[in-house]
């Protein structure tokens, strides 16, 4: 069966400011030594499985240009524009619409635009074994990540180690964002797993389960459907689109299907959460520093220093991250990465747009 | 007696880097709350005793532009261009070879153009004392500090505190720079105090002493002053000075002559000896930061943020010195503001000009 993929590049990500803006979120930046960009290396990942003109992208059309920059090998048509955000499960609908529009059915793997994977070869291969379970019945697949520690950033699913086929288990529930004595809890069952994002279904399989479970989306998806490709296209999603419920495919579908399968991976993940991953990803020098640009330190350690062509020098310094771009700078404690959020509260309440 | 000023600013501080340059140093750079730079202040606060025709500024010619701009009242034969430094002896001999070519004596107040003094009319109090004592005789007279703790970065002088006028001691040595047992040692005796730089005599005083100290100088200075205001001026000024021995006024002279006294002030001195200075100098708001600039602070204390247009956001970071400029951008721990020279030093290895 034909494989397909969603990539779901709409975040509005804050946690990168000063480089990260409104116009130029986390996914349309390069963080990584190797000079690409998040929402590149995705559809690197997955070039030996999916044909380019298989790739469609999610996001608002503030967005379209830096996709079509960034990605200059997939089809136009394949960019699908959000007129605003509804959450995962619109998303997901509409771009299940325009797969089914072209393929009869298809296997659609649904993907963030913003992670970064260590291991591609093993991930290619957790893929696979995903698209092999999904084309063969009625299957939600989802692809868990064993956990390192007590997250309570991320949500977790609950599997039941007695019911597997070898590679897949079978999923009893997705849980929310838990506290710390609760993640611990998880931890030391050995029956949670980090929620990715990634899924993988037939195209069927996710529209009947959106016609089950969203029957109103349904019908709005369907009328954005027939209007593909004809003169009524934008006008249509334009219209039909902000009336859909905001509403996550994990909350509205993912917890009422049955048929839900879970896939360990352990293929080096990383959510690029903050700036402090800057300093997990990329190459540090003998003093623990992660530098680039045009930068001079003298008796500093072990901090995360992102600059540009102004002269950064750094003296006597410990455990900072700090990124200069054209009109601002940032510099903030290691320990402090959580509290960036509020330099841009600050920014919002004065009204300083252009720094947003 | 006709009151005169030599204001000595060639110094090529590198201590205020970024801010300060080798086209920018120190003396021209404003510090303060109010706005106004260092030599400003410095010609501010003696202009109620000298008049500003009788204020002379020793500088090299890369400076004198600045000079001009910042001290409009100053005329402009007064402002002394160095072709090449030769430490202060020269300087001072120079300065005194113009006022005596304009008057047939006068006292002559040498100044350093980059400290601070926060109770001026105190510090007035001091120079009119001393103005007293040079008019009085053949006397040297000098401005001591009296010391708040065993500073090992300044010079002391020791004098004898049962030979006094009243006002003044008479000095009985000068002595470089200490260890810090020696400097404790200075403090416990109260017989010392700190070398200001600040002298006051008369012209025919100080001539007198060169003449028989540093003869040669002293040769060549008559040369110099043989040609002020003759088209051969610069000329001269140009081939004589540069064979000048290298020498300070206090190794020189100082060291060697007789009739030294010492003025002790308590004036609120400050050298303003690096970016920790603008932390005393300067008010801080509630948490302890010194801030000037486009600065949004988030949990962040004591620290000095020295910007300009560009936004500067600080998160969770304390006891900083950040210093943002057009091309360069500082960061660096309070407690290591002395390591801002190594930043210079590793500019100049790398022949990178454009940022000393």
């Amino acid at each position: 069966m034909k494989k397909t993929a969603l990539i779901m590049a709409g975040g509005r990500g804050e946690r990168f400011w000063p480089k990260s803006r409104k116009n130029l979120p986390k996914q349309f930046l390069s963080l990584t030594d190797d000079g690409k960009t998040m929402i590149q290396l995705t559809v690197e990942r997955i070039s030996p499985m999916v044909e380019l003109e298989d790739i469609y992208i999610s996001t608002n059309k503030d967005y379209k240009q830096l996709v079509l920059e960034q990605l200059p090998g997939i089809p136009e048509e394949n960019i699908l524009c959000e007129p605003v955000g509804r959450n995962t499960a619109p998303c997901i609908g509409l771009g299940a619409m325009h797969i089914a529009k072209k393929y009869d059915d298809a296997v659609m793997m649904v993907l963030p635009s913003d992670h970064l994977i260590k291991y591609n070869k093993m991930f290619l291969g957790v893929l696979r074994d995903g698209c092999e379970l999904a084309e063969k019945g009625e299957n939600l697949v989802t692809i868990g990540i064993t956990p390192d520690y007590p997250e309570t950033g991320y949500g977790y699913i609950k599997f039941n180690p007695d019911d597997s086929d070898g590679h897949a288990y079978a999923v009893e529930r997705f849980v929310e964002k838990p506290s710390l004595e609760v993640a611990k809890e998880y931890l030391e069952t050995e029956e949670y797993l980090w929620n990715s994002g990634m899924f993988i279904w037939k195209v069927s399989t996710i529209l009947a389960d959106i016609r089950k479970f969203l029957p109103d989306t349904y019908e709005g998806l369907k009328k954005i459907q027939d209007a593909i490709g004809t003169e009524e296209q934008d006008v249509v999603l334009e219209k039909v689109f902000p009336e859909f419920e905001s509403v996550s495919i994990d909350y509205g579908i993912m917890e009422k299907a049955e048929n839900i399968y879970i896939l360990p991976g352990t293929f080096g993940w990383d959510d690029v959460g903050s700036w402090l991953a800057v300093g997990r990803i990329r190459k540090s020098n003998e003093n623990g520093n992660v530098v680039d640009g045009n930068i001079i330190t003298i008796n500093s350690r072990n901090n995360i220093i992102q600059g540009g062509r102004k002269l950064i020098a750094t003296v006597g310094i410990e455990d900072l991250i700090i990124v200069d771009t054209e009109d601002a700078t940032l510099i903030c404690a290691k320990n402090s990465a959580a509290d960036i959020k509020k330099v841009l509260e600050n920014l919002k309440i004065c009204n300083r747009d252009e720094y947003i």
